[in-house]
């Protein structure tokens, strides 16, 4: 099959630097952050505000891409698992998807609440919610 | 910024197989498709099974990755507005998010209600739905 070319779109910046302190959930613990996109893709921000809830795509650049079955949230008690049926950062294609609360929006800087993603991880793209039932 | 290569996992079987036919929701029309997954991926799919809704993740490898703005629905009554904020499929990484329910899983083929990705869409990735709340 044919590969396909990533570009990143900008950058986490957070207090997180280091996977094994990361929380696993939002709800773990993580802390507000920002995400810093390159200015060339400010046109394709606008309309996103502060108390909006969106979704955070981003690339995990340090998982492995290897791994196709895991315990689950690393607990070795639990049966192995296939990556697709879990939320592991290791899998084939290490995209990150976070929800994420917007807090403020300053030009190519966007403030969101409880993201669990570490410094540096790379942006790949924002969306709206999924439609209900959709 | 560095770039980063996706390897498409599988792709999906559609009856649907031009865009400009497509539904832009899944619950306007979407037929069920299958997704069709390489064969070493096998092991990430263990733990997958009928009944499970899951988050599909696609390559919409017919999309604009130069467009950063548009009329949402392409209803140029409504006013421009950046790509972020809507779900176009035209965007710099053209990353699809489905919301799909599994009907069968029959080895390397998993059955699901209403996509509307077309054929031979490139899959990425699969994984369980947010946590609530997170």
């Amino acid at each position: 099959m044919s590969a396909y070319t990533l570009r990143p779109i900008g950058r986490v910046e957070s207090v997180l630097t280091d996977r094994s302190g990361a929380p696993r959930q939002p709800d773990e613990g993580a802390p507000d952050a920002w995400l810093v996109f390159d200015d060339v893709y400010a046109p394709a921000l606008d309309g996103l505000a502060p108390g909006l809830d969106v979704l955070l795509l981003t690339w995990l650049d340090r998982a492995d891409r290897d791994t196709l079955a895991v315990h689950p949230r690393g607990d070795a008690a639990r049966p192995l698992t296939g990556v697709f049926a879990t939320r592991a950062p290791d899998r084939p294609n290490p995209i990150g998807l976070h929800d994420v609360h917007i807090l403020a929006v300053d030009g190519p800087r966007v403030h969101v609440r409880h993201l669990e993603a570490i410094d540096g991880t790379p942006i790949l793209d924002v969306k709206p919610h999924l439609a209900p039932g959709g």
